[in-house]
């Protein structure tokens, strides 16, 4: 077990025409951002097309960060790395949706 | 650091009229999925209504569960203890989503 307050996932739909290469240096991307300081742990990954009427798997990648508390949160959106992310990346997307939920 | 091979999150949307009274006893009900025995970590909450335009803060609840693997996960969604928990509260949901991705 792991002890987290803090979890924010981040669902990417990619554009049309996102090749394989593509795809790879997304990774590379997406695993960045578990080295930002305040991250305690990152899953990413594709929809596991698991088929169930509840299930959405029309998205390209699914982000899940692990965070002791929301300040570490708060700071990770800022941090210059995430934005490098961005800049790097978001011409991949189309869409992102993100869901911040505290910890119970 | 924690592995995890499969990564199963589910958004509940509950029904207006929900006491806080329902919502104890459905966090008690969410808080026993993660006895179930192939679940490794469990984590769930409400949306930390952080004020951002991607951001969905519309749902009751966050639940993300971490499983070894696809099997893991196919296990527990037959799991006794599933069906119960479906049984003893979908009546306070109008809506879930879920999420569920392969960890690369």
């Amino acid at each position: 077990m792991i002890s987290a307050g803090f979890v924010h996932t981040v669902y990417f739909w990619l554009k049309e025409g996102t090749t394989e290469a593509d795809k790879a240096e997304f990774e590379k991307g997406l695993a960045g951002l578990g080295e930002i300081d305040t991250v305690q742990t990152i899953f990413f990954g594709p929809p596991a097309q698991t088929p169930r009427d509840v299930v959405d798997n029309s998205y390209g990648y699914g982000l899940t960060l692990l965070f002791k508390n929301r300040a570490d949160q708060d700071s990770y959106q800022v941090n210059p790395d995430h934005d490098k992310f961005i800049e790097a990346h978001s011409h991949l997307w189309e869409r992102v949706q993100v869901y911040d939920y505290l910890v119970k």
